[in-house]
């Protein structure tokens, strides 16, 4: 019989015990915050009817869709994002959940990008988002999740980035470029790939802006500063038409809320260069990024999106949200050193020493187990150094080793594999001492 | 602009808040569990090359797999089954990961199945296996996860089924119908289904049996007892091949193995009529079954298939594993009034009632948050009446409101809920009178 060489799709990879490990904590982290600011779950398929997700998030996102007819010959998507399916799910279920709705949602999401770059064609995202209101409040409770979470996850060095895209969208209406806003946005978020320059050169020929024009675009993207010189400044740069007003105010009002949630001044940034690429963006707009892992770009963005659902209901359903890049942001913990390489060893590793003994060595497992310690018995019994070797890899804590010399003197060694040191200890006070030896050692 | 209608594939679904609740508490206890006993998390792509996963779980399951072209005109299809990627990851891994190699996986599958059967197309499943042994102690293990993981859920009863393979392929050989086994093991498999007369018929039109061999193979698919009447019977039914026996100590030993892990009589099953009705499986196989939800089928199932990673790599890599149906015992969970409909409410609502007092209203939501409670700022100031509706039915335990008035006097009205009774409170020590209410309504 032939052999199938076993391996993956070009941009897709498989997640070794390592990884998924801190994936977990991430997204049992991610949870926990998200449910204690009222956001409850849901889940939604992978695979959507085609018109659902197309021209969504913009001819890029349409390209890279991975689209197909099933049996019934459907025309289907799998997901490439968790918003569009949000904005569906809602015009669906409102009725019966009420609004406003917040909910989160985490799983994988596949987009056929050019894996040149690094990325991967299926990556986890953990989204939450608010449903139903245009308050500033929820802009506000967005980045102050957003802070939460990054908080809670352990990382000192991080930045929230935000921005209204009404600063842009008055600049145009001044300028007379609101026809070309979705063209000029996605040279925007080109910024920190191709530089001021090339950003210059696709606005003059993909959006047709004079050299006038294209400065003017320019000095909003380029300015910088304190989030209070910032905001002193866009007045003179944005114009006075009444849109612009309204994002400068929107932009204002969020900042003073963020800052009343307790939030420190240097985790929060005014950052007028802020475009995200998808195209059903509306106002508030924010990328994240760990300032001691610069490489890796935004690892949590989002933003707010009051039309999205209006494609599919004539309910008024504007909604704001952000989305957690769970894989980019375990990359990142790993390039930290924050994630170690045990992978969820159990606690306690029973070597298998006399085979004929097996239903003791389960008992003796079982009963460990009863007092919530985690245990991982050698299924063979193979020559002591192999099962050892076995444990030191895998990363046990103890070692409890019974050959038939302790079963009929009813004790056990047990081992701390860190220290190699070990003791004798009763069978009778076998699960006592490991719970002590266990609690020494962490 | 024209509406798209808000609508999910056939066979697919929304999950909303207090179903997925439920699926993430379970999910929560079956890791829990598999930790206890030493299984690592990994996860694989939703997308494989189509040669890694046709021809693996049989004529059906190829039919029902969805298959397309990717952008670069690969053969793809999504996954049916978590055990066929694992079988090609631990070929792929099994090197640097060592053997034996334990790991659980979440996540959904995709089954083009006729959804008149109340069956969906995507579903979740956990999975977890023990790679690269065939020691017995392994199935005996994997048994006594099943039997945890239902008490850790909190279901008093359920049933585990437990059958060899080898019992019926030994008998077959005895009948010189071995080339026939796969089409034998399917019949049986739809015993439930069709009955014993459809069965017989099937055994006659698809496997060619004469009417002797059918009534030998329905006599062991029909044999019940008590775990030891069914085994003493069985060596006169299954005959005297050196596969029948070894498929009768095999059983032996797994249950005497479960025995002394403690598991309880009738929690453990020996059904020899158990088949499951995937290819690859060979030795151990079970199903289980919620006495009080008969209809729904098994919610656990699994078996040993020492022969799926042979078509990937020379290396041998035997495995056994269980697989959790997920949302099939959220259902059943469901029908057995297991589960609220609250769907994670936050523990307190707090009414946005003064809209130019929002920051004060942030900072009070980030002090509550802060002592580690969950906390849910209404986001508009729309009139209280609403806002204690919307409080009502999401299902929070305490509401917090504050006026003007009470702004200015520095305290906070806190509504129980679940009686409507109200006290005043010094915002001074809102957080930990908060804390003594819930606590004293849980």
């Amino acid at each position: 019989m032939s052999i199938i060489q076993p391996r993956t799709l070009k941009g897709f990879r498989d997640y070794l015990p390592a990884t998924m490990a801190a994936r977990e904590e991430v997204v049992a982290t991610a949870r926990r915050v998200y449910r204690g600011f009222g956001f409850a779950p849901i889940d939604t398929p992978a695979l959507e009817y085609s018109e659902i997700l197309l021209g969504k998030g913009g001819d890029e996102s349409d390209r890279q869709m991975y689209r197909f007819k099933d049996h019934g010959g459907r025309d289907v998507a799998l997901r490439f994002d968790l918003t569009v399916p949000l904005a569906r799910f809602a015009a669906q279920h409102a009725a019966r959940l009420g609004i406003p709705f917040k909910r989160y949602h985490v799983g994988p999401v596949w987009r056929g990008e050019n894996t040149q770059r690094g990325r991967y064609r299926e990556f986890v995202q953990f989204d939450f988002d608010t449903i139903g209101t245009e308050s500033l409040l929820a802009d506000v409770e967005t980045l102050v999740v957003v802070h939460d979470l990054f908080a809670e996850l352990g990382l000192s060095e991080f930045v929230i980035h935000f921005n209204n895209r009404d600063l842009l969208n008055g600049l145009l209406e001044g300028l007379g470029l609101s026809e070309q806003a979705d063209s000029i946005l996605r040279s925007l978020d080109k910024l920190p790939k191709i530089g001021i320059d090339g950003v210059r050169s696709e606005l003059a020929t993909a959006a047709g802006a004079s050299p006038d024009q294209a400065e003017a675009i320019l000095a909003l993207a380029g300015l910088q500063g304190s989030n209070d010189e910032v905001l002193t400044a866009l007045p003179a740069i944005v114009g006075d038409t009444s849109t612009a007003r309204a994002g400068m105010a929107a932009l204002e009002s969020v900042l003073e809320g963020v800052r009343a949630s307790g939030v420190a001044e240097e985790r929060i940034r005014v950052d007028v260069s802020i475009a995200r690429g998808l195209a059903y963006y509306t106002g508030t707009v924010f990328e994240t990024f760990l300032t001691d892992v610069p490489g890796i770009g935004s690892v949590c963005s989002g933003g707010r999106y009051d039309d999205l659902a209006s494609l599919y209901t004539k309910q008024r359903l504007p909604g704001i949200g952000g989305s957690l890049g769970v894989d980019r942001l375990v990359a990142a913990m790993e390039e930290l050193g924050m994630v170690d390489d045990s992978g969820a060893a159990a606690d306690i590793f029973v070597a298998l020493f006399v085979a004929d003994r097996a239903g003791d060595y389960l008992s003796l497992a079982a009963e460990l187990r009863s007092a919530g310690l985690s245990v991982e018995l050698y299924p063979d019994a193979r020559k002591l150094g192999a099962q050892m070797k076995y444990a030191d890899r895998r990363g046990h804590q103890l070692a409890v080793i019974i050959g038939e010399d302790e079963w009929e003197r009813r004790t056990a060694q047990v081992k701390t594999l860190a220290t190699g040191r070990s003791v004798e200890v009763p069978l009778a006070e076998l699960t006592q001492r490991c719970s002590e030896l266990l609690e020494a050692s962490s």
